[in-house]
């Protein structure tokens, strides 16, 4: 497709151009101005019909966005801006440069310039940064028809047109009502007698993305309205913009899991400073902490001095015990964060981790022991004692059932003393679990082993 | 809420009641009705009306929906086979016992009866399994006027109006048209005139639920048609469920990163016995695999007999190695994952991992080179050697930059081998960064140390 376009500009044949512009979706638009030399991308640019332009436009990287704003001349800059929508419009200028921002400001009128700096006074990840104000809006004494009429008139300008808010002369939220029951009634009924005004699903300006994101998931929403402290509608939130917001609380979620402060961009875009201040304080901690199983293993030298053969197992122990630790929190964490479970769970869940642990670790420790007596004798003519074999796979034992059951507490526990179960739990528990099995493992030593 | 509804029915005000349960929205229904006794349920459900009542019964869990549809008349169950969203029926059907099973297919007429076996033919996660066959279809030569008369005729039926499909008399997929373009646009235009017929997005009835969620993502869209291989239009998916997808995917990646087999259902939903062959796999292949660790300890044996001091700092080295390599692993898979970067990119990441490594590795080191000269000694009054304290550090500051090197090649291997990075690269980087660890510091150990 882009070199069919390449050559047709090549060839200078424009309304040919033009005419294949038009049949494509902005998004596919977006993907060719963004793969061409700048001289080509400002010419198909220019050739598309001003609301493809502008839609084409918002689905393009920053960078690119960037790349044409700076060839625009003041018309087109004002056109953009007049164009987009403004939740659009906001995130550009977040993404911007200052001179091009002063730029956009300049072309913007006096009115927008100050709903555009109240817009950014807004906490960032709140409702009120991700909302629009373009919706539809009705009132109370319309009639189906007249409601229609106004639609026709408007629409054009609302970002989503699928669900009119109903408000009073002070903007106080009274009702939603979805474009389906306004297209469902009869043009004679009134707004006031078919919209719906009790238990209305709202967010507040300063709700966290989070709240917002699992609002949408309950009610299986395509907009919602943000209203302020009094009850007025300040804007609305498009199911668009919510389903990035639920990957963004996800890769959040998983990069703290890994011991990662969560980044604010996307990978590339983060230097590499930037980066390792996000990853420096977990390593710092776990580091430190774990001191504790150089502690451990400190304490019990003249046990390994005399059977230096038992250092060997201290990996493999901690490894499974680390693993199967990770397994259970993770599932915890996970389940915590899609609300499936709650703290008030975590009985059911400790009896079934237990169940689950100890299947687990019967298997784990069976085959840890087959391959250590037989195995290793008959392979490496290596002899393992039966007593260390034996105390190897006890501990094996001992331990997976101890991780996962630490494995389930620790995020329980976290998220009973309100943190966060994956920046708390995901990142501690290995160290946990380690200084778990070393214990495990030098008290069933002492126990069962002739030193 | 709950209590207020609770006592109506104690005082048998079942006008009042109705007229409470009417103004509610029916998720915050569902949830009142899976909270009281199985006779105030029965009450409450059969005083809503037929729309709502249906819409209610969607939203409730499983084992809420047999608890109601138990209890139901046939005219009932025939009723909510009615009203129910064919989506929403393939779900229950899929969830239900046999025996209800039985009762729902005994309520369906013979044409829904074959619709529904049709559709449990498809497989489980791909675009058949998800889509609804209740859309809006429009023909080519319908004006506006006689489309939007249509839609208020038929509407009441389609899952979601918000988009309109054109199709020819073979049911071939000719475009598509938004509510909003219609509402739009004038009566008299002809849809032949305004849809849109060229690059339209679409999924095959067989496309992974994966690909159909990157879909609604990159366009930004509400619904999705579902063609066949000859381009015949078979249902739509709604956003709405796509939600759940996208959480789905997540969870799933999230599990093979914790070395978990996915699960197929909620976490309280699995029994033990099939949680533990989940998990039990994984934990077998990195526990044999940590044999390799015993190994390298194991050469080195005599060198710990010697020093054993040595030993105290194995699970420090192992436990920082691990972790760095973890952060990098989590950051290059969810990357991958989301689309942002690509294998392509492998060599810009190995420099930026490069550079982020060696800051964070040069802290690291000198944090723990102090804490072990100084802080050990001054504290606890032990003394480790200067050049105890050097090898220990030095070897932490090269194996976090290995392990970061390792973290990001292993995903991007992995993609490139077309492996799954999540279930390859997730579990098994500790292992690997941990035997790289080892190598380093016995190396180092038996290059500066007199032994």
């Amino acid at each position: 497709m882009k070199n069919i376009l390449l050559d047709l500009i090549k060839e200078k044949k424009f309304n040919k151009l033009k005419e294949e512009l038009i049949k494509l979706n902005p998004v596919t638009i977006s993907e060719i101005i963004s793969g061409v030399p700048t001289r080509e991308e400002t010419i198909i640019y220019r050739l598309l019909p001003k609301e493809l332009a502008v839609r084409s436009f918002s689905y393009l990287e920053s960078e690119e966005q960037l790349r044409l704003i700076t060839s625009f001349s003041t018309g087109e800059t004002t056109e953009l801006i007049d164009e987009l929508f403004f939740d659009d419009l906001i995130d550009l200028i977040e993404e911007m440069p200052a001179n091009i921002v002063t730029k956009i400001l300049q072309a913007s009128t006096f009115e927008n310039r100050k709903k555009i700096n109240h817009f950014l006074s807004y906490p960032e990840e709140s409702a009120g940064s991700l909302m629009t104000t373009e919706y539809l809006s009705l009132k109370e004494d319309m009639s189906i028809g007249e409601a229609l009429k106004y639609i026709r008139r408007t629409g054009k300008n609302s970002e989503s047109i699928y669900t009119a808010y109903i408000t009073d002369k002070s903007k106080k939220l009274l009702g939603v009502l979805s474009l389906r029951s306004i297209i469902l009634s009869e043009l004679d009924q009134q707004i006031s007698d078919i919209y719906k005004s009790d238990d209305i699903v709202t967010v507040n300006t300063l709700d966290d993305q989070e709240i917002i994101a699992d609002k949408f998931k309950k009610y299986d929403l395509i907009s919602i309205p943000v209203v302020d402290l009094e009850g007025r509608l300040t804007g609305i939130i498009t199911i668009d913009d919510i389903v990035e917001v639920i990957e963004e609380e996800n890769t959040e979620d998983m990069q703290k899991m890994a011991a990662i402060n969560p980044l604010t961009d996307k990978y590339m875009d983060v230097n590499s400073l930037d980066m390792a201040k996000k990853r420096i304080p977990w390593l710092l901690i776990l580091m430190i902490s774990a001191s504790f199983t150089s502690g451990v293993i400190g304490k019990y030298e003249h046990t390994l001095a005399l059977l230096p053969i038992l250092n060997g197992f201290i990996p493999l122990l901690m490894d499974t015990a680390g693993n199967s630790g990770a397994q259970t929190s993770t599932l915890v964490i996970r389940e915590l964060s899609l609300g499936n479970i709650g703290v008030g769970d975590w009985f059911k869940i400790m009896i079934k981790e237990f169940k689950v642990s100890f299947l687990v670790a019967i298997i784990l420790s069976i085959v840890n022991f087959l391959r250590l007596y037989y195995l290793e004798m008959t392979l490496f003519g290596r002899v393992n004692k039966f007593e260390i074999a034996f105390v190897v796979s006890f501990t094996l034992f001992f331990t997976v059932v101890l991780a996962k059951l630490v494995g389930a507490l620790l995020p329980l526990g976290a998220q009973k003393l309100k943190l966060d179960p994956a920046l708390m739990a995901g990142p501690l528990i290995t160290t946990i679990v380690d200084v778990l099995a070393l214990i495990v493992y030098f008290y069933l030593i002492t126990t069962f082993m002739p030193v």
